[in-house]
């Protein structure tokens, strides 16, 4: 189905998670659902730790990591970001399965900043837990106060203090929101976003910190709904952070790098929510395209009413082309680098999410009531595409970008195309 | 704002209706989702009781009932559907406000049912309590079984018995959801349509019969969700029948007349949820105005961004297009009747629920992350709009509607426009 | 069809331009073709000439004047904007129509201008020969070296000069295009816009003035095209005005109140467009509805295709909603002026072209490669929709007021909603 | 860009391909309008028969033969349809510019039939001279009384007579329109399809034969306009076909083999017409880009107007997009043949045309008045887009496709995901 030819290793990997998929997820999503509102929302759910040995087993472990960030060979599943891009798909058409892969956000953006940034202690005490599936973490970048989509809005505060036998702490305070993954009684650490120092040039003045989540003054002040959904067993969280003390070794990087690090972790991020509603969509279109062979109306078919089986090629087509720049994207990571791909990044932000919401809004069309209460995934599926449209920027903020690549592009190429233009006229 | 001249009545009644609001409903917004919040969800909610008192005394209660439903001059606000919709659309604003008003949905479609259908016996029993707010309603039509914007896909059943002693009673059997208004615990009664007669012509085979809730063989088996809220208090309920007895008084208007009642109830219910789907996307619009003046991003208000300008400037064309021509379906009501003016009420049901989903869409746009979140009241008012672009039948039926429409009125014309195209040749 | 009821005149005045529309209109579509392309295709057209005095004959003549502007009781037909716009539509359903009952644009802007500015030897010389249909008239605004929808921007210089014996005359120069109706041989005056004064006030430094034809320096340099049309025998020139001298008594209204004019004449000029746009839009519908009954394609006549069926209710539904939108904005100017309906004469600038374009592109979409070729009047109506959606500035210019209007009105309305907004908690 | 690696060679052919675009092409827009304006506009145009010389030394000829329709070695650039593709975009951003390299419709088409079905005879006489350049050819298949989207609905009739001699002759009757190219005076030949046996299954009742153009009983009853252009020198022309004779040696590939003809030519057809429209979106973006840059309006630039900003990045996406789904779909010709990648090459035709529409709307809308005039190429390049928005059945014939093969894909899958949905439960 694509322009690129799969390894025979990566099409093993394919095969092997769509089997996992057939033979664990699917059947299990009435389970999972269960046991989600069986008891305290904000609990493990077991199927979830049950389903993780197997995964593991099959080697279906922490494929998200890319070799580039493994200086000794310890982590990684040596996949470029075209070929993960696939696998992302296949597990993204399950909202929970990821995580029995290990592969969830935010923990996969988590870990590869940990594997790439981290020093031996950070990477000791949370990435190893984390590459084993034993604990989980969040990410704290996002403030109510301010349009974060323009992170140098953000008004949290690290401040380095030193006391008086030299011992170096840094001090933060913040209110923040949409902390993801924080409802989980297993988060343990989040990477927390803040300014050191306001006085720097713009894209200075932010740095990354660890903290753990059980430092005193981190507080969760509640969780937050999507669409009514509160996702649990993961959540968002409204977290407020007062004199919050962490040593000086939590600091990534280095001070003022934070920009740097979001840099690195944006593009792959991109991908694997992209490739995973693309998994959502196409999940959408085989349930409209099944539900409406098994529903009459009017003395006909669903299929075979002219109206819906528009809504399906349309659906085919934008889900198709939604892959292709996604996968595109991926590939110039892989051969260009992500900052010479920055453009395509922003496009598959505006993409993936509209092509997926406008999919599951038909599916949610054909099946009527069904579609939007808890008997099939899609008014779910929506939500969450609903929020991956505004996370991380509206698409006002990606097509800004878009069109800022497409003016510089212009202005480098003096083109005997423009300047002949003046005077182009078409034959009447 | 519109092309008709508001009586001064109407005029007033608007304006205390604002004053109403702005005092009484507004201000509470936050209060009612803690009180919903707070305890049983399915259990009446003190403030709507406390402030119903009020909208009674200030004479703004049941202005939905038309006056030529009232033989004795009982009943009856005596507004046409011209005006009523235009104070529909202030009370949808906020979507719990309408039952203060006692004209919320199902309960005003119900009453007019009663008030026009009604034996006397029935409206005493049932009507009275209803138009004082002591009660409420709910309406039971649509199966998971099968397509339900198909009526005569429906088939549950409604048997007449006759008894050794000459008792005749209606055996009903049947599978139901979406029965809306059945969670609230002062929900006594419903209205059911079932088959009384399979054989019959097809929009001959269906009755409307009342059904009391606590009805031996009334079985809500559970409360369904849209997208991931519960609609408490009142809630949309899959119900079982099973041999549900009833007398045979219970009938309503005669066996097989349930198409009439449902067509009758069909156009003013079209007009009262369009209008409170405009009421909503004006307010959307006007958070999203708001919340734009306040942020900043990328160095200058949202509300000096072009693109925020641009679909604030279309959400107003849109939610103007919408009232006009839901107004216009419910002045042709008033001056053609329900019949003649069909396609104009299938108009609407595609038009409203589409522009303000759009609308609230693009609030949501602006807001981020509180767009989704229970911060505004925006996702709750999407999820509802969504389902009113369902119920009753997804926007494909009501487009069939138009288009047969369509046929059929340049079929009457014998149009020298027509015959005369054939030779029509522009000039080149 | 409308909110408004029609006075009986205006009810007769409708019946019997129908009755001349199709008994002279429709049936000549053909033969105006043939006329046109017979000869010089720059020539009065023989047909328009011979139908004119039948419309007069009829009462069907200027019925575009309002009385307003008429002090005497010589002019104007007495109807209101909302009154006038139902005819527009009906004449505009033939884009050559509108001259036969001298209702075609620029002339009525151009005749409405004269009759409310002009002074009695500017009616006298101008006005009278354009109300009998003698002589045809221009406008000439747009620049091609500037943006002209921002008409700040305009470069052409008016300059005063007083001669040694004391005699005033106006010197023009200018270099202008989409002067409309300059092809046509008899086109014999236009109204010119130009700076007389760059220092004044922004609003202030603009003047229109009359300008004869056949002045010296008014120099037709080439007609433009409209998509591959030429709009003979009317047409849109470039032309360069050298050295153009006037006398002093050309000045209209006073120097520097050309933006006052154009303010004037700006309003009716919309609803005229906006109308005759919706009434090419029925035709069109009118023209896709019977086609599709009378193809048969995949087995099926494609009247009973869904998508087909779909894109004729849509089509029926905008136009419907832009007639509503229109109509409401003519009211609008009838009852509160034209100023403080600014934000409505936008919207259906924005609205009405889009909408046309859209009905007319389905069309074609049904007409097949009869669609864009002369055997239908399809694809010059969309050629000219076109133009229309960009004349007086593309959709972002009015977007923008539509925009200003929304957030000014906002600022002035200190609404509880909106402070009680901040709180607002939606159940969850 | 793209997700294949070009070969050396292929890379090569770009360079030199977008060299002589540069030097040789895009210079000379103008002189072509001006000398298709000057004499007759049925003549051939001078420029072109320079140019191609020019475009023979380079070796830039006849790039679209593959060279499996090559037995002997003798033609064919060897290029795989996606190699060429790329090639395709590159010449197709002028619309006249294809002929230049010998590779414009509807000449490639047939030649590829010629070389891959003609005998010796045929190819002799037709293909050489076309390969060489030295003729033009036409194709006759649409006809204005049926809905020629579906070719079974076609007419016109190839039948069969045997002389007193034994001399084997075929007489065509027929009313074509559409033939494109029939207006040049060089054009020497038509493909014609017909039905030769109406008892014959349906998808063996039609023949593709060769028509000489001055074989009598061929008449050119006129050239149809596309918009208001007229596409000289080349054309579509209205063509009856009166007892036309050919002998039987014009017969291609055999009796009924017209449908077998018709899907070998069909999918390599599309890719070229997509990628030309794909290059022709391109070069509006750029015409787009620059202008915005040299205009003002309001204060600012066009080019920092966010609606304007926006615009360009929608584009630039729908281009990629569009680019990529059919790159995706000539690779799947090549690896798994076209009958295997048929609803991708029905996808494209859906997306191509629509997305280069889009483009160029936008560009128009950015020019203003000069976009839709003579004084820039795009509302040509529209109404050219236009036409193949139709041209191959409209768009929901080709959704059709779409729609159907995915009902198949799914039948065919008995997946784990289906079974398991009908209880699917969503955590709510």
């Amino acid at each position: 189905m694509t322009m690129f030819d799969a390894s025979p290793r990566l099409r093993d990997l394919q095969e092997r998670l769509t089997r996992f998929m057939n033979e664990h997820i699917y059947p299990n999503e009435a389970e999972f659902g269960r046991q989600v509102n069986a008891g305290n929302r904000w609990e493990h759910v077991q199927l979830i730790e049950d389903l993780k040995p197997l995964a593991q087993q099959e080697g279906l472990w922490n494929l998200f990591l890319p070799p580039r960030t493994d200086s000794e060979g310890k982590f990684g599943a040596g996949l470029t970001n075209l070929e993960y891009a696939t696998l992302c798909e296949i597990m993204g058409r399950v909202w929970w399965a990821p995580e029995i892969f290990n592969c969830n956000a935010p923990d996969t953006g988590n870990m590869e900043v940990l594997a790439r940034y981290g020093t031996q202690e950070q990477q000791d005490r949370w990435l190893k837990p984390l590459l084993a599936g034993k604990i989980r973490s969040s990410f704290t970048m996002t403030e109510p106060e301010v349009a974060s989509s323009d992170a140098t809005n953000i008004q949290a505060q690290i401040v380095k203090e030193t006391a008086s036998d030299g011992t170096v702490e840094y001090v933060i305070n913040g209110h923040k929101w949409w902390t993801s993954g924080a409802g989980d009684p297993r988060c343990k650490v989040t990477i927390f976003m803040g300014k050191n120092d306001p006085s720097a040039p713009k894209h200075l003045q932010q740095s990354m910190i660890l903290i753990p989540m059980d430092a005193p003054g981190v507080t969760i002040k509640r969780m937050l709904t999507v669409f009514g959904y509160d996702d649990a067993p993961h959540g968002h969280a409204e977290v407020t952070f007062e004199n919050v003390r962490v040593p000086a070794s939590s600091m990534l990087l280095g001070e003022g790098r934070g920009f740097e690090i979001a840099q690195g972790r944006l593009g792959p991020g991109r991908i694997h929510h992209c490739m995973r509603l693309i998994g959502q969509a196409e999940r959408a279109l085989e349930l409209m395209v099944e539900h409406s062979e098994n529903r009459v109306a009017f003395g006909k078919k669903l299929s075979e009413q002219g109206t819906v089986r528009e809504m399906i090629a349309k659906s085919r087509i934008e889900i198709d082309q939604a892959r292709l720049l996604t996968l595109h994207a991926a590939h110039m990571m892989d051969t260009v680098g992500n900052k010479a791909a920055r453009s395509q990044i922003a496009a598959i932000k505006v993409v993936a999410p509209n092509v997926a919401l406008a999919v599951i809004d038909r599916a949610i069309q054909v099946f009527g009531g069904a579609g939007v209460s808890q008997d099939t995934p899609l008014a779910n599926m929506y939500a969450q595409a609903r929020t991956l449209r505004l996370a991380d920027g509206p698409d006002a903020v990606h097509l800004e970008t878009v069109a800022k690549s497409e003016y510089k592009a212009q202005a480098k190429q003096v083109s005997n195309t423009l300047s002949s233009k003046q005077e182009a006229v078409s034959a009447d």
